[in-house]
């Protein structure tokens, strides 16, 4: 394959087509009490860079699949991610008042209705699964499988329970392993339902499953490791947010547990590995994944 | 086939089974942090009459199949039912500190971790559905028609739809319509799904299915109707919980609307409905559900 724009571009234009769907993803004829629907999509359309999604979307491409059959995958798992920033927001959580410079839910439509949009998300996010197979003819044997790995990567021993983890360690985690346990649960197994989900609807075997898997555990630490190095050395203009709000809430990071430069060669080495995996797996159209992880490592916000 | 037992037999036999079944619903092999897997165990073996796993069970009896095989849908639901009891009881929410005499599960293990149950428990019904096809052969086309009925009626325009609508309404609600959409939504939904459901692993036709729906619908409301007058005159020991708290919340109810005279009669006539639908459907052993529809007009609990 020729890749006839550069990444940036890619991810634009996969950013609109998501965005657009999403803005559509509740059906039409669903009477919905007015407020509810306001607070789903009012998080649901509120920006961020869309990564889940595209992961799903550029999986599929990378196996010569259907982008148009692997979106109501992608909606599903930006739904999951969107719920999960809700109720992470939760004054009884992190007890965040805005997010991406705009107030986050519950400071907007009230904490009730913040957790029943969270629960509304994230039910939604099955349904969207189940369109894969109505509106594409993804198998319905294949819309199990991904409704089987979402349960579970979204779920306790999953999103949830690195969620739970990191709840429970802020009051003292002391090894490196402890908090790599939060960053593959909270983080990197969303990542790897999103490759896999997406490999699965291109009809990947187990072999080319295994490499997205190993693809999305290495960008997925990656990923988390540099957020870590961005709010301890980030432009808060580009980040959207303050740094070094880790230090303030003494949380404990990968910088604080190795160092800022070792932090940062461990990135460029699991972004090495991730591409690895995917030149060792043969795919027919690798190069946007490729791009992909290089991008995630030279981000700066 | 003849009835061997008596309906309160058949519901003590059920709810064990179900309860010792719900007791191993996570796999052992997972992961999950202690506290979130305590906290997810505590609210789902908090007792409770297992109603809604009960009817999906009897509806695939209702047309000969298998219980074995409704089992994982079974306890989907149930799962359902108390991840939406832990959220409602939150203190944004309802804000109540008993459930059947135990401590509310925030009460417990904090509002964080009562969020993260409930998001756990919910996500983890779906993985349960999938179940039914791993362990008992339901077609794969089955499971995603069950997913996407579930998302559903328990998402945005079924459950938390009317759980949202009920928060809203509190501030005056006028119309006995819009109490209906609310018990429709709220209550109706997860029981009309239960019974739709027990009935598609069995095979039901739409004809079937629309039989079931018809008997969801009239006794969802009948046992909404029915949670009303208890509060209103039951017998606060074998409710467990202080009457006469819709009163003293202001809470509009439809006795507050037609009066407890017309509510009891309306109580029977929805009975009468719901036992119509199940004779006109020609089901092959029609008497539980029968049975069910009595059991739940006469309930003093």
């Amino acid at each position: 394959m020729i890749v006839e724009t550069g990444i940036r571009d890619y991810l634009k234009e996969k950013a609109t087509w998501v965005e657009a769907e999403l803005e559509r993803s509740l059906p039409a004829e669903w009477h919905i009490p007015g407020a509810l629907k306001e607070s789903m999509m009012y998080s649901l359309m509120a920006g961020g860079k869309r990564l889940r999604p595209i992961l799903v979307i550029a999986a599929a491409e990378a196996l010569g699949g259907s982008a148009e059959a692997a979106l109501p995958v992608a909606l599903a798992v930006e739904m999951i991610h969107t719920y999960s920033l809700i109720h992470d927001d939760l004054p009884a959580m992190d007890n965040d008042d805005f997010r991406r410079g705009k107030p986050t839910n519950h400071k907007v439509y009230g904490e009730a209705m913040a957790v029943l949009a969270g629960d509304a998300l994230l039910t939604h996010a099955f349904f969207s699964v189940v369109q894969a197979s109505r509106k594409h003819g993804v198998p319905a044997e294949c819309v199990a499988d991904i409704v089987e790995e979402l349960s579970r990567l979204a779920g306790a021993p999953g999103m949830v329970g690195g969620q739970a983890a990191d709840m429970l360690g802020e009051q003292g985690l002391t090894k490196l392993s402890e908090l790599e346990y939060i960053h593959l649960h909270k983080t990197s197994d969303l990542i790897i339902f999103s490759l896999k989900a997406g490999g699965r609807i291109a009809g990947a075997d187990s072999a080319k499953l295994h490499a997205l898997e190993r693809f999305g555990q290495c960008i997925g630490l990656a990923f988390q490791i540099q957020d870590d190095i961005l709010d301890l050395i980030g432009d808060e203009q580009k980040l959207g947010k303050p740094v070094q709000s880790d230090v303030k809430q003494q949380k404990v990071t990968y910088p604080y547990f190795i160092g800022l430069e070792a932090s940062q060669a461990k990135v460029e080495e699991l972004t090495r590995e991730a591409k690895q995996a995917i030149v060792d797996g043969g795919f027919a159209n690798p190069a946007r994944l490729l791009q992909l992880a290089d991008f995630l490592m030279n981000r700066d916000h």
